[in-house]
C-alpha cells in the first residue's frame, strides 16, 4: 500500500507556521510498515488541491489529507474532494447530533457555522472526531482512496489512531512484515562509513538502508521488508553485528539514543561523577547532559570559562601556560580538565576549549589559529588525554560538532577504562 | 513568479526527521513577495523526484530543490536532475579546489568522496557553498528554472541568502512591492495580544498580519503588499509604533533578534560584563549568549551548578538558606545571582533555579514544588531582582522557555537600571 500526505493551509505553504501534521503521520505508518511516499503542503486554494489530488492518485492507492475542514470560507477541502471525486456533498444526521452536543446550546451561531463540517461527499464514510466538529470522512477515487481529517493536531491524532491506523492494518498485508534497525556512530565520515556499509549490506527488492547526518552524528537505517518477524530478526541480527565489527568503537547506540544519552548511561551504570569545563561550547555539553532525564544523577555542574580569568581563577590553568602555548591547545584543555573535575571534586573532569567563529570567540583566542580547531580533554583520576578535532560551518554548526565530540571522547575515554576495571 | 518547494530525503518523508529547509525558504520568500504555491517531500528515489519536477514544472516558474546532493549512493538529486533535464553531468573546475582547501589535505578519501559533488549539469550556473563541500546549481527546463541547495540547513540558508534571494530579486518584478515587520514580543499570551492587535490593524486586500509562538516568544508579523516603498513604510512605521505603545515593555526587538541577540547589544552598548549561574537550565542561557558572535566581549562566564555542593561551595549559597526555603526559591535564585556576580566579578549576575522535569532535576528538587516552577534572580550592584514563573511542557520545553524567561528578566532589569543612568 503506497500513502501519499496532503497538508491544506495557506499558513503552512507560505511558511509562517510549520506542518506538524504530515511528519507525524508519516512517522506512525513508517512505523506499521506501509510505503509513504510523498507528502505534499499546499495552500487554501482548490486549483492547486485539485492538482495534487491528480498527481497523487495516479500514483498512491491512498491519499491521506490533513486540514481545510474549517467553518470557515477558506476551508475547501470538503468541496474540493467532492469536486474533485465528481460527488454532492451532503449532511451526514449523526455528525449533526454531534455537533449539535459539542456546541449547541452554547452559541446558536458557532452551531449554523458548524454545520457545514457534517457535509460529506455522498456515498464516503464518516471518521468520527470525538473532541471537535470537523468530521472526517473517508471517499473512494478510482483506484485510489482519499481520507480528510482535521488539521488541528490533537483531533488528528486522536481521529489516526482510532480509526486509521485500524483502517490500514486491515487493508493491508505488509504492515505486519516491516522491520527496522538503526545504529548510531560518530567520528567517522557518511562517505567512508558508506563504503564500508556497501560491503556490508546488498540492497534488494526487500533490503535497503539509508545513512543520515546529524551534527556528526551518522545513523545507518536498515530497513526488511516482506519478512515475519522470527526471519527478519535473524538476517537484522546479523547485519548488525557486522556493522558493529566493521565499525567498531564509532558505533555508540543500537537503539536510537543521541550521545547524551549513552554517556548517561556509563556514568550511571558505573556510579561516577562528571564535572564539565566548556570554553568555545558554551555550556552546550551540560544542556545537551541536562536533557536527559536523571542527569541530576551524575552531573555534579559546569564552569563557563569564556575569559582567561575564569580558566586562571576557577579552573586553576596558569597564566603561564596560557601565555606559553594559548588558550586553543591540548595543554590548556588537559589543565581545564583537570581544574575542573578538582574543583567540582568530580571522579571525571571534561573539558572543550576552540574557536567556534571568527572574532573574539573567547577572549585571548590565539592569533594565526584557524575557526573550528577545537581541543577536548578528559581527567579521569588522574589520567589526562585529550584529542583535537577540526570542524567547519557557522558558528552555531562548530559549537555543536564540538559538543558531540567532546561526548564522544569522553565516552571513548571512559569504554577504555571501565572496561579495564 | 511562482515558486514550487521540493525537500529531497527518505528520512523527511517517513517522517524520521522533520523537514525545516522548507517552511524556512517559504518564509523568506513570502516574505520577498513571491508566490510560493506549493512545497513536496518526497524520498531518495529518482523516480519519485522526477514525478515531482514534472508536477512542478507545469505550474512553476521556479522550482528549488533542497536536500540530495551529499556524496554518497543515496543522495541522488544531482543525477535526477540532470536525468530530468536531458543533460551530462560535468565536474566544476572551481568546486574542486574549493572541496580541496576544505577536506584535501585532511582526508584523501574523503576527497575523492567528495569530488561527486562538484559535479553540475553542463551549462547550469554554480551556486557557490562557502561552509560545505556540497555545491547547488542552478539549470534551465523549459519554462521553468531549478535550483539545487544541499539539505544541511545552514549550508542551505547561507546560500540562500547570498545567491537565491538576490536572484529572485533580480527576477522578479512583484517583490519590490510586498513590505514587511516583524516586531518579536515576550511575555503576553497569543490570545490576549492578538486581541489587542486586532484593535491596530484592519486586515484588508493588501494588509495582513500573523502571529507566530515559538518557546514563549510571541513574534508579529505585519505585511504590505502592491505597495511602493515610501508608501510602505509611511503605513507600517505608524502600525509598528502602535504596536509598540499597546504593547509597552513586552517588545524586545524590531528587528526579527533573538532574545540573546537583544541582551547582547544591551551589554555591549554600556559595556557591561555578565556571569551566569544556571541551575534547570544546564547551561542552556550561556549557550543562546555564545551563538551570538562577539559575545566574548561582556560575557565572562557561567557556573552550571547542578548539585547542592556547587551552589554553596562556587556560588556561596549557604546551607542554611537551602534547608530552610529549598533550592527552588526566589532566596536562592538570589543568593546565586549574587554569588556568580562575586566570584566571576562581573558587573552583572544572572541566575536561574527550577523544575524542568520529574526526578531529580536537580538533587535535593524541593519535594511538592511543581514541575514548570523557576525563578530567575538578577544581581545588578547590590540591587537584586526576581522573577517566579510557571511553565508546562516537556523538559526540554520547559528548559527553552526558561532559557528564555531568564534572558527576558535580565532584558526588563537592565532596561529600566541603564535608563536610570
Amino acid at each position: 500500500m503506497k500513502i501519499e500526505l496532503i497538508s491544506v493551509g495557506s499558513e503552512l505553504v507560505c511558511g509562517h507556521i510549520r506542518d506538524l501534521n504530515a511528519p507525524l503521520v508519516a512517522a506512525k505508518l513508517t512505523e506499521l510498515g506501509v510505503d509513504v511516499v510523498n507528502h505534499t503542503i499546499t495552500g487554501d486554494d482548490s486549483k492547486d488541491l485539485k492538482f495534487s489530488l491528480k498527481a497523487g492518485s495516479e500514483r498512491a492507492d491512498l491519499i491521506i489529507i490533513t486540514g481545510g475542514l474549517g467553518p470557515t470560507q477558506d476551508d475547501i477541502t470538503r468541496e474540493t474532494v467532492a469536486d474533485f471525486c465528481n460527488l454532492k456533498l451532503v449532511s451526514d444526521k449523526k455528525s449533526i447530533d454531534h455537533v449539535k452536543s459539542l456546541v449547541g446550546n452554547i452559541h446558536v451561531q458557532k452551531y449554523v457555522n458548524c454545520l457545514k463540517q457534517t457535509e460529506i461527499p455522498e456515498g464516503s464514510t464518516v471518521i468520527h472526531n470525538a473532541t471537535g466538529t470537523a468530521q472526517g470522512f473517508l471517499v473512494n477515487f478510482s483506484q485510489t482512496n482519499i481520507i480528510c481529517l482535521p488539521g488541528v493536531p490533537s483531533e488528528m491524532k486522536q481521529m489516526l489512531e482510532d480509526w486509521v491506523i485500524p483502517y490500514i492494518v486491515r487493508e493491508s498485508e505488509e504492515t505486519k512484515r516491516r522491520h527496522t534497525r538503526v545504529v548510531n556512530t560518530f567520528g567517522m565520515s557518511e562517505s567512508l562509513l558508506d563504503e564500508k556499509i556497501q560491503r556490508i549490506i546488498k540492497p534488494d527488492k526487500s533490503l535497503s538502508y539509508s545513512t543520515l547526518v546529524n551534527n556528526g552524528i551518522v545513523s545507518i537505517r536498515t530497513t526488511l521488508s516482506n519478512t515475519d518477524k522470527i526471519k527478519a530478526d535473524s538476517i537484522l541480527d546479523n547485519i548488525e553485528e557486522e556493522i558493529c565489527r566493521e565499525l567498531g568503537e564509532f558505533v555508540f547506540s543500537k537503539r536510537e539514543e543521541a550521545l547524551e544519552e549513552t554517556v548517561s548511561d556509563i556514568f550511571k551504570e558505573n556510579s561516577l561523577t562528571l564535572a564539565v569545563a566548556e570554553s568555545c561550547t558554551g555550556g552546550l555539553v551540560s544542556d545537551l547532559l541536562t536533557n536527559v532525564q536523571g542527569s541530576s544523577s551524575f552531573l555534579l555542574g559546569g564552569i563557563v570559562s569564556y575569559s582567561n580569568k575564569i580558566k586562571e581563577n576557577l579552573l586553576n590553568v596558569s597564566e603561564e601556560l596560557i601565555n606559553e602555548v594559548g588558550v586553543i591547545s591540548a595543554e590548556v584543555a588537559k589543565a581545564m580538565a583537570s581544574g575542573v573535575r578538582e574543583r567540582i571534586q568530580a571522579d571525571i573532569g571534561l573539558a572543550v576549549t576552540g574557536i567556534a567563529g571568527p572574532s573574539g570567540v573567547e577572549d585571548g583566542a590565539d592569533k594565526g589559529k584557524p575557526v573550528g580547531l577545537v581541543y577536548v580533554a578528559t581527567a579521569i583520576n588522574d589520567d589526562l588525554e585529550f584529542k583535537e578535532y577540526r570542524f567547519f560551518g557557522s558558528r552555531v554548526d562548530i559549537k555543536k560538532r564540538a559538543a558531540n565530540a567532546a561526548l564522544n571522547t569522553l565516552r571513548l575515554s571512559l569504554s577504555g577504562k571501565t572496561a579495564k576495571q
